[in-house]
């Protein structure tokens, strides 16, 4: 299916299916088209949990606003972001690429040292505003992965996050979570949102073209 | 092509070929592809600016810390979100949905009530960072988008904001640069990144599956 055409039959699906699960080979997909997602400077700040055990994504209802989508889906992918940058961080990515592309260790040193210099004097919450946008990018990649493989997707952010970083976790690994999506199959009958119109600012309001 | 094999062939351009230009078919098709992105609520907070005039595309290089790509790139595309959240930017876009959905005009007034409830007590800032968000997430489509067309993109936080807002009269439009999408075909033989390996964090550490 083309792109656009999987981004226009994809929506925010409001009623799962709960006896269709999702295929482990798409889910699969759907967490490797997050983990491929640029981020900047290549920090890659964050982390996916796919939660498909049942207990837990009942558990997910109650600190989701009683949004049962998040039990009747297959599975829900936590998006959660790193709570700020740290030495170890920056350098533990860089390492990595350097040993990856065969380089060697110092290559990227003045650049990480800048990287150091902006972000290790900044207060974690500018850290973790900056991290979450990135989270969102490959937030972005997931749903049109989903898309594309005609699995539904839900965008949410109406969670307590702190109560999903306790449920999790994330906390002691130095995580915040950001968005959920879960995944699944769409049922039908009973989505009252699954035949309504798309609707988006008219085009010549959303862009400016300066040619 | 799959998704998944553009996301791995893309990477962010370093260097463009600046006597090539994207196709403006594959122009409106990346920016379809941001336009129908989900957004929170729906309230789709943001306007994408599509700069391929070459004397401002100059004048955001000293914006943008040196960075040439966004004068040699064929196209930038710049994604601005509110400054804020407005009753007035909330009821347009539930007066179309309304509309486009021939449904009653008050389909939606409790939950733009909620909406408004939650978004116009709280610090411009804080709403603007919101918006910001869900810029991101159409920043990705896009990306995915140009990433299929086999066009070369570069997501790019390093520049300057006040100054893009000047440059773009952003200010007066109630609109705060978030992101630039410089596009346009690489210049392979001199550009450092082309041929590196695209490195991420190990996929044991990126995802945790919890069944």
């Amino acid at each position: 299916m083309e792109l656009l055409e999987a981004f226009k039959w994809r929506y925010a699906t409001k009623k799962f299916d709960p006896n269709k699960k999702v295929e482990q080979e798409h889910v699969d997909k759907i967490v490797e088209a997050a983990w491929v997602a640029p981020t900047s400077s290549g920090l890659q700040p964050f982390e996916v949990f796919v939660v498909s055990n049942q207990e837990l994504k009942n558990k997910l209802v109650p600190i989701s606003y009683g949004q049962e989508i998040v039990a009747d889906c297959s599975h829900v992918l936590v998006f959660a972001a790193w709570d700020s940058y740290t030495a170890e961080r920056i350098d533990g990515i860089y390492s990595q690429i350097t040993k990856e592309r065969e380089q060697p260790s110092d290559r990227y040193q003045a650049y990480t040292d800048r990287l150091k210099s902006n972000y290790l004097n900044r207060p974690a919450e500018v850290n973790f505003a900056h991290a979450a946008r990135q989270a969102y990018i490959a937030f972005g990649f997931a749903i049109a992965q989903a898309a594309v493989l005609k699995v539904d997707a839900t965008p949410m952010e109406g969670f307590v996050g702190e109560e999903v970083d306790k449920l999790l976790n994330l906390t002691e690994k130095g995580l915040k979570s950001v968005t959920l999506l879960p995944i699944g199959y769409r049922d039908e009958a009973n989505d009252w949102l699954v035949n309504q119109k798309k609707v988006r600012h008219p085009k010549e309001k959303f862009v400016t073209e300066i040619a």
